[in-house]
């Protein structure tokens, strides 16, 4: 069972990536709806959150973890690794930041929840990577909200990514990762407000690592579920979500209601 | 004590009120910023915050509760009042509804977030109270992140309100009830898209109606604390809501942090 965790649904473009490159494996999915979004809150509250949310996994009979969301991989990842105790956890930050790496000319944007982009990963991760790379970081605060209602497609959408992604042109970015797992759903209006500019989906990335890794590691491969099984749980429920979550994933979702709290007593 | 809570800072423009109506009397705010927003949850998750948050007021002295949310208004009040054994709770929609019904010519529209027109809490208020009187609902998801992201001046806040306020102005209301204490934020750009239209504020109305209880309950209102203290309480803090909090109130607020979750065991 390959476990994901999200503050939210966003994480299901990351679950996307697993059936499309991993197909057959069993994934259990955690959308923590009842307190999304994580994006602005504050690293302390984050690094709770993440912690419950790798509980809830575990004791649903995760053995491989992803963190399928910007703000806890760049927030939290450490205390995830801890609290998952040999269990392997991925994130989505690394793999992003060797891909932007390995293609860019030297100038990359990264677009990203204030969280994240407060938290300066990858910046850092950049600089340990590749230092001459220079990074320049924008937070995008209202991709979440305009992406949750459906309004991807809406001028007000491109106008406001228009605005948004300003500064980075003056920069003269030649790569943009997409540092939030919501927004790949926003990637023509992205491209539209950055022309010419590469553009790094950090779900592709992590699920690629992933894929290597079970390549690198075939008796842990042989050790996961292959019976094409896919439970999604969330902390809240309501109609919207549930339609939302189909939408992203591409197929119809069966969204479960669960409890996060109780999560610890039943892991291990 | 007055108590105020809300899911985050927007319960503020109804502080604000109690300032300028009830000037001198202390006030001890809780918003649950960890959480927010609550809007779009389940009925259920928002019973149970709202629970956490009058033990919380009641463990920091209130002895007086004003629901300062339209969520928690509609969704919650019965639960506040069961929990609150006898402290006078205040909510902000009945107050609406009364003032709606007193000024319209017969057509009256609210707009609220998606919690509270699900609830229907305003069509059956004004059903029990004015049957005549028609009430015309539409969720706005999209006014609050645009108010928490300084954006209510732009012309994308303007673009969407018209967008939102169009099923209304076809209605032909005469009246409008800002259900949703971010709202009044956006009071120009919601007058200019629905000219001609009397605009109600809940928090005003509310205010107005504690303001009332008072002085018919001369008793009561002396054993309140009168000495201009304030407190404001959040559950997750970040620099960003602390620079909103000051412009929301309109004088200089330092947030503090405190957790709900062991409220209970302080309270009473």
């Amino acid at each position: 069972m390959i476990g994901l965790f999200d503050s939210g649904l966003g994480g299901l473009t990351v679950s996307r990536e697993v059936l499309r490159q991993l197909p057959g494996y069993d994934t259990v999915y955690f959308g923590d709806t009842a307190r999304l979004p994580y994006g602005s809150k504050s690293p302390e509250v984050i690094k709770r959150f993440a912690v419950q949310g790798t509980d809830f996994l575990l004791s649903h009979g995760a053995k491989a973890i992803v963190i399928a969301c910007n703000t806890m991989s760049a927030l939290a990842t450490d205390e995830v690794r801890a609290r998952a105790k040999g269990v392997p956890v991925f994130e989505v930050v690394s793999p992003a930041v060797q891909r932007a790496a390995a293609v860019t000319g030297g100038r990359v944007g990264v677009i990203a929840t204030r969280g994240t982009i407060n938290s300066n990963v990858y910046v850092e991760q950049m600089a340990a990577h590749a230092p001459k790379v220079k990074v320049h970081g924008q937070a995008c605060p209202m991709f979440v909200p305009l992406v949750e209602e459906g309004m991807a497609r809406r001028p007000e959408a491109a106008s406001i990514a228009n605005e948004y992604l300003r500064p980075l042109r003056l920069r003269k970015i030649d790569t943009l990762v997409l540092g939030c797992t919501h927004y790949p759903m926003l990637k023509s209006v992205i491209a539209k407000a950055a022309p010419g500019v590469r553009l790094v989906d950090p779900a592709q990335e992590t699920v690629a690592s992933l894929k290597r890794y079970l390549k690198e590691n075939p008796k842990f491969a042989a050790g996961l579920s292959k019976t094409d099984a896919h439970k999604f749980f969330v902390s809240d429920l309501n109609p919207h979500s549930q339609k939302l979550a189909s939408n992203w994933l591409g197929r119809d979702v069966l969204l479960q209601k669960a409890s996060v709290e109780n999560a610890r007593a039943l892991s291990r």
